[in-house]
């Protein structure tokens, strides 16, 4: 490389990721490579550690290197497998009702049928998640509590969570308050109480297109109609359409995944996010976000909020611990923004108040440092197997497939031929033992009849490895 | 007495039990006193050990008499009491809104203030329940799953428990099976989840008149009306009235809380359960039945739910674990007849599941006996403390009082004189340090200006002496 200078204003430590960049786009440093250290990096180049530091961080941020621990520096695989993310010709749709065969209980069974390999809910390994830590943390608690541990809790939620919420929003981008927030049962819980605070049945909800299939039926029992907004894997819900759409359609709210989107893995850009929250604000409609993969991102710092750009209370943000801690804890949560009060009359006309020991527990979790460090190790693990099984699904997939490169959670969305019909797929596949999730469950409209969602949430193993690759042949086989 | 033969059909036993309840209740028998061992009363009346048992425990079942373990039977204090229950002048009410004061938020934040006797909640005092061996329940359960303690629970609920509900249906005079239930966040999930099962915004539902405040909450939050129908503490709810309405209203459902109702802690007779299933099911009217006192009988067999007398899946039948074991497990269930597919998917789409710990652990609890031994031990607390609060007000409140005898539950409805606004006397009580709830809380239509509602739910102290003390200085000055 020439010596980078910063006589065009551009600092050094950004040409200096720019260019490390294109080599390993063009395959000059390859995938699993071991690049230079820090210290000789800053040699090599004139530069000083920090700056040197600083470049790398800024690769790790863009996904395409990592530091593994007393080791150095590596390109990431995902990086560098040649497959382009998934896109459709985008154009605008029509209110549906969200028909679609329900999946879920059969993909939940699935989950924890042994004789299955569970690619098909999105639920992570449970020997990856703290079972047991989080059982010795709610023992440790209920002892401390004696007696008490019995008694209602409050019916915002428990107050530790709501401060460690509160804290924690700042790196969301936001700043919200212990009194913000109200405790869930999961993000099912609250997604439905958004939905129900600012729509009446037979009003209409912008939905993304594809979507997570488990509010479609949270719209239908709630008899709410879908306005599906196509989104892709780099950017997210098309913010052209959307503004077409919110212009001329009387709609009642716009459910949006914009960090790690199930099922696309989108992390919507940050200007994105605000312009979506801007164009929705300016038009009155409310914004349900679903942040429960926001915990998740790959690399780098955890992605804002599309919360932190609520001008006024008009963003109802739904996270939940599921994805990262216990699914079966039910811990979620919802700041209603400008609904807060009368989130809390329905929660309290509806569940009444969440159990009190899995949330103090998972306070107490988050509060003494524990999610952090095993947040860390999470993270580390949904990455490498995301990496792993993208690395597999190139390797026994027709070569003319899309994959999703997602920078956070553990799901991939596969693009396949168009002669694939993906429900028709997910039978075979299912009875020669292996779950998956077919497009068109995620699609307001029917459509993704080629697309398949993968779960990555259990380390690789042989028997992942054998799964794919009879994956693979049955793609093959619809294709020819 | 004289000696009691069979001759004219009624068997030896009922004859004998008749007797001895006259004799208490003209008080030749004191309250607290102890009648002879069963063997004495056997030889003095020349019957049968087994005959002069089952003539104790008719009477025990009525209520008129306990067995202290290991020192014999006592005529109970409770029956001896000679104030009136409470009773109104029945007539026909009009569709509402249920328009009120919300009492429970500060009801509750009173019930956890150490510095406020707490009268007012329908909540039993942490001290009474098994916190510490649930917990400890859970802590085993949490081992022996090991990481999978983390794990989603299936969206019908633990089987586990569903199965002991199966079991323990046979005593409530119904045969469900495991798959006939749902498990809820408490009671309040359930009987929210079948509202919105049954009715649409707008509709109409029976309730009774008084009725549990939290009733009120669920109906507005569904923008539902409300038709009270008056009930009183000896019968439920008026079937005359009832039938009348039945007759010219459209009922989307009718919401009933048969054994120990709140506040009344009316026990409906078998007879008019089965008289008011009959009559609602004849016009097509679901019925939410609330059960969640069922288990808590002072006295004799658990009595039946409304849901043994359904003929074709027209009851609803709501309970949980939360007066019995702990609130903040939010434990409960439903048995939704034949709206239980809509339940299931009803409840995925508003909470998605049921957390796996507290259902695992109430399960576990339930199976290895636990419940049972406590239940007994609980039971009896429940049915002293009532007695000794229903003693307390009869010294020291006026004379002219009308006061419930509940023969479950934790529950006393007291009809003060009519000059007294029980919402001021409730204000100037809570600034003493006393919490009650005032009567017009229960009331659909804003009835009930002279009554209260007192929490039996902690054992007897000198505190409760001198609040009832405090409580009846109030009463009298207010009747002056």
């Amino acid at each position: 490389m020439n010596r980078v200078t910063k006589s065009d204003g551009e600092p050094v430590y950004q040409k200096l990721a720019g260019r490390l960049e294109v080599m390993i786009r063009d395959f000059s440093l390859r995938p699993g490579e071991r690049i230079p250290s820090v210290r000789q990096f800053s040699s090599q180049q004139g530069v000083s550690i920090p700056t040197a530091l600083q470049a790398y961080v800024t690769l790790e941020t863009r996904g395409l290197i990592e530091a593994r621990p007393r080791s150095g520096f590596y390109v990431r695989s995902q990086a560098l497998t040649p497959v382009p993310q998934p896109a459709e010709n985008l154009k605008a749709l029509k209110i549906t009702n969200f028909a679609y065969t329900d999946p879920l209980e059969s993909l939940m069974a699935d989950h924890t049928n042994p004789n299955i390999v569970p690619l098909g809910a999105a639920i992570p390994s449970n020997d990856l998640l703290p079972g047991i830590r989080l059982a010795r943390t709610m023992a440790a608690v209920a002892r401390k509590l004696g007696p008490a541990s019995a008694a209602y809790e409050t019916i915002s939620g428990n107050e530790t969570l709501r401060r460690e919420l509160a804290r924690r929003s700042l790196e969301w981008g936001c700043g919200l308050t212990a009194d913000d927030f109200l405790i869930t049962l999961g993000a099912t819980e609250a997604v439905s109480l958004a939905l129900r605070l600012t729509c009446r049945p037979g009003d209409t909800v912008v939905v993304e297109s594809p979507t997570y299939f488990g509010l479609a039926r949270i719209l239908r029992e709630m008899q709410l109609k879908a306005m599906p907004i196509p989104g892709d894997c780099a950017t997210g819900i098309d913010l052209e359409i959307l503004s077409k759409v919110v212009r001329k359609t009387r709609l009642a709210a716009c459910v949006l995944i914009p960090n790690f989107h199930n099922p696309t893995g989108c992390l919507m850009p940050e200007e994105r996010k605000k312009a979506a929250v801007e164009l929705l604000v300016r038009h009155g409609v409310p914004i349900v976000e679903d942040d429960i993969y926001g915990d998740l991102q790959h690399a780098g710092p955890r992605p804002r909020c599309l919360k932190a750009h609520d001008p006024d209370g008009s963003v109802l943000l739904c996270g939940s611990y599921s994805k990262t801690l216990a699914p079966g804890y039910r811990v979620g949560y919802l700041a209603a923004g400008r609904w807060h009060e009368k989130a809390i009359n329905l929660k309290r006309a509806t569940t009444f108040s969440s159990p009190l020991l899995t949330g103090l527990t998972v306070a107490e979790f988050l509060k003494n440092g524990g999610y952090d460090r095993y947040l860390r190790t999470l993270r580390q693990s949904y990455r490498q197997q995301v990496d792993r099984m993208r690395s597999a699904i190139v390797e026994n997939f027709p070569a003319d497939i899309c994959l999703s490169r997602p920078q956070g959670g553990f799901l991939l969305w596969c693009k396949l031929p168009e002669t694939v019909n993906a429900v028709e797929l997910a039978k075979r596949a299912r009875s020669a033992g292996i779950s998956i999730a077919p497009g068109p469950v995620f699609s307001p409209e029917g459509k993704f009849h080629n697309y398949i969602r993968i779960n990555c949430g259990f380390p690789w193993s042989a028997r992942l490895d054998r799964a794919i690759a009879v994956l693979g042949q049955f793609v093959q086989e619809a294709t020819n």
